[in-house]
């Protein structure tokens, strides 16, 4: 048994660490901070928890979590996580940060696309950017490892068997990507956009340029393809709590026939179980669509052609905060340790819900 | 490992059994029958299965299920089942059946309630209504079982505590169940009314009176409360997928104290693991609501009071097609098989969702 | 053309009377008032009136409310209109109040619901509570009317027929209102229970005992029965952002067919443009849905019977923002005014939506 | 008055030109055929019409259509108008149509994207291609006008102002239009991917490649540009009945500044009362979202510029069946008969819905 502890555990994605945590074979619980909830239940803020656990959180020690934990996920938002991952990190302990602190390699990247300086460049090299189908030898033995959002993972999912394929031709300085996201990716805080009534039955372009996380699927494609990669994403919130669809719209200079693309995603994803390919000719689910992969750590990919217009629309979804976040992190964490990646992560997804 | 078989596979609460089946550690799932998809792969129909399980649908064959299996679910419609059981039970199978069919103790209420007679009447009492939290004991080691659907196991389960302490002196004459159920209930087939333009934002009261569930409701909760009580049920379609809450209105002789109720509910339920009692002072989920107990196998119940009224407004929620069918099955099944009935079925409720 | 003031506009039920009073052909819409929002143009708070109105928010003040009004409406929160009527009511305006604090008529009422002392109980005879459909004849000419929330529109439309006619013999003690209602019933204030990620698919027991508008149903039905009227009401938040359903469970000694049932309704809404009575044999929406009324001031009501329980089952559907509030109160504008009560009100319910 | 027929009025379209048919004070709606529902109250069909109308539907009969009206709407799919609006024409009446029958000039492109002969070519050129914001003047006094759907009026009004402007520069090979869009949009005949608890919460990827309406929008742009225009457009089904968004991702190889972007907008829609521009700096709705026009004939259009990729985001929202279908229709009526365009059309949209 592996001990882990959470570090502000009481977001949307720290709640599913837990749940996803306290159900793995191989893993005990040991704390769970939280600075505004610490001395209360977990489930009187993760209410689906309640009889699954009686774990209080705690607050923020790093003595104690040094203590009783092997692994910390550190599940801050970003600019907070640089503040705690130092020292957690000369402690000893190893580490999974699923805030945006490492996830860039370049540290001018962060005064450009967060404005700050990045007070522990030195550590950005440490840190690996963890999608285990993109870099999983990296991750096997990793003492650190920095857990992308739903944007990024389902996105460079999606992207990276085209631009992998240089004979493919793929444009790619005008590469778009169109999300559409549900409701929890933007956390659990209350606001007026958030208000049910506002926020209901929207198609929202929350976000449709400058979405800081190009950056860090143009580091990841960039790398894959070998040549700098432009991303031109734009982020919608619709009606739904969870799922992200990344549509990927994407121009090939040449014209790949299906069968050609198809195997560019087989060999990229093969000894992948948590890639599922989707095209199929009939049903209504022909093509991946968030609502099949609600509960489980799956992402499904799928594409199309459009000749006409030398287009190829390679399709991304996720449960954005399992596979697009907490399940992602605990795949990375079984790599670390040496586990089978499925491990604690193997739950079908529910349908119809 | 137990070999099991499930007839009539296809649809919603078919799907549901499989998902559980397959991921239940004691079981190898060995053939789902449907008339229809015979051939095609499960994941065909059960989207969500891909990847899940390779298994195919097959055609109904009594010899072919006896080989293969010990325990059988049976998943057909109402007054199909009743067709394929006796076979079934002569070639010695254990039977969970999922119909109404075997519900009802009183042959003539088959007559009232469904206008047929039933053909195998002694099979009645071989049956037992499955519910482990009010008769588990019965169902430790049976063969038969029957069950019941999420109206019934919903209010069953948020009355019976306070039809068993008779010092509550509820008025059995007057006991309203008001349910609000996802469009998951009424199954997969496409209709008009269930056209997503046309289902979409409903209350829709379609079963306001008559409704036949109440028959085998009467008949459980009347035997607790030795005396015959009467239900008064009206069910709304509402707009979700997944969930059902039973709002049970219950007036009272006596004037009793939140905290005599409390005990009540506690007493019966002490070592149920899949009751939730959910009471709380604070936050946006005080009192049972479906929408907390998603994905898992839990029935929250709580209660409100009302002096003014002589009222009890006792709650119930449960995800319909878990512990309100499928879910609720597998314990059955945990139960007759000597296993421990968590077994398979502890999921944590997945939230927000 | 009517010059017309609203106090407290930027609410929901404020904006839903803004949009209604600038379409309405008799009205000038002259004031709008909001403490937090003067001086702000009102699309910026009711997004969907942009290019719709250049009016903008301004402060409470009023002696240029007085100038420029002939009737004002008030939709202060309750305890607040108390502090504005009386001054606006010596200033000579015609009022129509939408706060429930003109709604009791025995100040002790207040005491006992609202946990305040009436300040003004001498004001209270002087408002009629106003549904056009109940007590048509006193709110021709009058001055002050106070427009009543949708729980109590809906319930007591769908109740008073049944009520009024002594001979159905209804069970007056144990009628139970089991409401459900959309998140804009909430009000615009975001909160964790709104929260968008937390109120989505929710069958929320929000107010299961204890409703405070049960006080005012009971005062009319109590006065249309010629007895009194408990009222036992459980109030249900559910996944839709506009309108109600009230379903009634009734008990009657006596066993009234279906069509004196009908008659009753017949005869008491006859001439009541905004009642419809909704009993198909087949379809989707064969008994009230407020689906089907939205965007609308219709109130639909229809019932089912339930012989062997003695249960009538009464249904009252609205949009709860139309005819549950600024839709009421115009109308009830129109009779103090003398017009026909229709007009500015004859949209037709958007279909689907 | 006019007198209006409307051939083929079962479907949602067909709804919706009844309800503001109805509702339009220049109108005398006459007529209403339909093939399956001849002989019904059109309430039956439509329920929110209930005590709206009291006409039935009736059989296609030429005579009688030509006897009793001066302008006929068709709602027929497309491949059946092309059968009735020959002899309509010839009868001497004025024709608004509603397929796809009469939108594209070219006859050859008939059989290109919808694999049939055109059988009246001459008739291309007599129907008006018709979206008043774009080409009101030949509108006006026009006989017959081809009225497009929600994918084209959307997204031709999002992207006219940015083609129109040659300085713009824009890179009219890659043009990516991301279009989400509610159930309404695919009719009310039920299927099993619009059965309610499959369709429920998707994000579904329904015509990603191929889309037939990309035909129509590059014959427009093509002549507001002067050069040819090719669309990339991906249509998704999202959670919701009413609306469509689309997100137009274009290319320039200038670097415009937003104020000129603006002023391009502003010049093309000067007098345009159904356009509003959406651009705020605050608030949940600071562009376009087809959750604030719900209701009404409004157009919101809006953008947001990325000059790291060189892209604007052009965003265009309606509710698919007013100005995405219905509500142009009869806007487009009103400009052939001489009335203000936008008589019959004053709707404020619905907030929050």
């Amino acid at each position: 048994m592996v001990r882990v502890g959470v570090v502000a555990a009481s977001g949307y994605i720290g709640g599913e660490l837990l749940r996803l945590l306290i159900q793995h074979p191989n893993v005990d619980l040991t704390i769970a901070t939280s600075r505004k909830y610490a001395g209360e239940f977990i489930f009187r803020v993760h209410p689906n928890l309640r009889n699954v656990t009686e774990l209080k959180f705690s607050q923020y020690d790093l003595s104690k979590l040094t203590e009783s934990s092997d692994v910390v996920f550190t599940a801050l938002p970003h600019g907070e996580s640089i503040k705690y991952v130092p020292q957690l990190a000369d402690a000893g302990l190893k580490i999974i940060d699923l805030s945006a602190d490492f996830r860039l390699k370049d540290p001018s990247k962060y005064q450009e696309w967060y404005k700050f300086d990045h007070p522990s460049p030195d550590l950005l090299d440490k840190f690996v950017y963890a999608i285990p189908e993109i870099n999983r030898d990296a991750l096997k033995g990793a003492h650190y490892a920095s857990s992308p959002g739903c944007m990024a993972i389902t996105s460079i999912l999606a992207l990276a068997p085209l631009l992998k394929q240089s004979s493919m031709g793929v444009d790619s300085d005008h590469i778009v990507v169109d999300a559409k996201i549900g409701s929890s990716g933007a956390g659990g805080k209350p606001s007026l956009s958030t208000h049910f009534s506002e926020r209901y039955n929207v198609v929202r372009p929350y976000k449709p340029a400058g979405h800081r996380h190009s950056a860090e699927i143009e580091q990841v494609l960039s790398e894959i393809a070998g040549t700098p990669v432009k991303i031109s994403m734009s982020a919608h919130a619709v009606n739904m709590v969870r799922g992200i669809l990344s549509t990927c719209h994407v121009f090939t200079r040449t014209q790949p026939e299906p069968l050609e693309i198809w195997k560019a995603y087989r060999a990229m994803y093969a000894g992948s179980y948590f890639i599922r390919l989707v095209r199929d000719k009939s049903g209504p689910f022909r093509l991946p669509d968030p609502k099949i992969v609600i509960g489980s750590n799956f992402c499904d990919v799928g594409f199309e052609l459009e000749s006409r217009t030398g287009r190829i629309v390679a399709l991304g979804a996720t449960d954005n905060l399992i596979k697009g976040a907490a399940g992602n992190a605990v795949q990375v964490m079984n790599l670390m340790l040496g586990l089978d990646e499925k491990v604690g992560l193997e739950y079908a997804p529910l349908h119809p819900v």
